[in-house]
């Protein structure tokens, strides 16, 4: 759980009873690698809202972690939630300072964030996509996907924010591609690095 | 407020106007600085239950911007928080993977973050603490305080978390450091990076 001192693991460990505790009735439908990952998200905002918030498809977990396994590159829409990911064997990237990216979000009057997926698409990314922050970056995601011009095993599609946010989230999970939302205007960073720190660990124990 | 694109912009001068309707009973009281800095942490965590939860001391704002001006270092707990304090001229430090922090760890049974503000003191550091996750950083930071061993502006004190989290923020509060708190359980990266960018873009316009 991030904790790499007795004293971080015990709080970590009774954190996760509390937790448990709190959310149990809301997640009861679950399996363990679902409720793992409900379970640190609200560990990493202390916010058991959350437990109603999270919707994922039933192939999401078993498909991330394939692709974990195959370690396939994971692209995160901010760079905070690429320092959150600490612990993957494979490559972690976030796109958002590169100068393509700068230049395509110039000639094109998208956000960086979206430019990034252009960018990914250009140079074949197949990997898992973590958006915790940019609505645009899950738009320019699903327009890709849908003209056949980037692969995405899965995304975990958490933006935060109360213009467009919700929006978005309810889109993605609509299509058929892998996914795991938080409904309604919350999410962000801890969100989403909750979510793909849970299934990094799932996979290493498995 | 982060956007470096038209799009980007709108949507956040979209979503403060949002935010001031939804919170404006709540912080009717603050100064525009302090407002600032609410309506900047209900903004990256899309929670309007903030604005009843932050508590600063009168003098944090104050204190906050004259050590910014002062070009004074910033130490933040993790790096997922340094990660997103990216408009500051001066240095902004992480010490947690540190190879003498993990030492100090190790030797003395603390945590890391504990162990930061240790090794911080140790390097004569003196400017603003910014903890969004380690209760332990919290204490440590406040019995160094105590002994006189090192010197602080102010701390932004928001960690996360069902164990310790509130009973460090209420104790910080307590104390004459110039402080920032998020009472009970909630805090976490987005809220303490809110407000120490907000601080950052307040003290760049004046």
């Amino acid at each position: 759980m991030g904790a790499s001192t007795k004293q971080g693991y015990d709080i970590a460990i009774k954190s996760r009873e509390i937790i448990r505790e709190l959310i149990k009735d809301d997640i009861k439908e679950l399996n363990p690698a679902e409720k793992d990952i409900v379970e640190r998200i609200v560990h990493s905002t202390a916010d058991p809202e959350y437990a109603k918030l999270v919707s994922m498809s039933s192939d999401f977990v078993d498909i991330s972690l394939k692709s974990l396994k195959n370690n396939d590159p994971i692209l995160t829409d901010i760079n905070m939630v690429k320092s959150g990911i600490t612990q993957y064997e494979g490559e972690v990237e976030c796109y958002i300072k590169n100068k393509d990216v700068v230049k395509i979000s110039k000639d094109n009057k998208i956000t960086r964030a979206a430019a990034s997926l252009i960018y990914a698409s250009q140079n074949d990314f197949n990997g898992i996509l973590v958006v915790g922050n940019a609505p645009t970056a899950l738009y320019a995601a699903m327009d890709l996907i849908d003209k056949k011009e980037i692969k995405i095993k899965s995304i975990i599609g958490v933006p935060v924010g109360f213009v467009g946010a919700a929006d978005s989230k309810e889109e993605l999970h609509k299509t058929k591609i892998p996914n795991i939302i938080t409904n309604g205007p919350k999410g962000g960073t801890p969100v989403a690095v909750a979510c793909i720190n849970s299934l990094i660990q799932t996979h290493k124990e498995i």
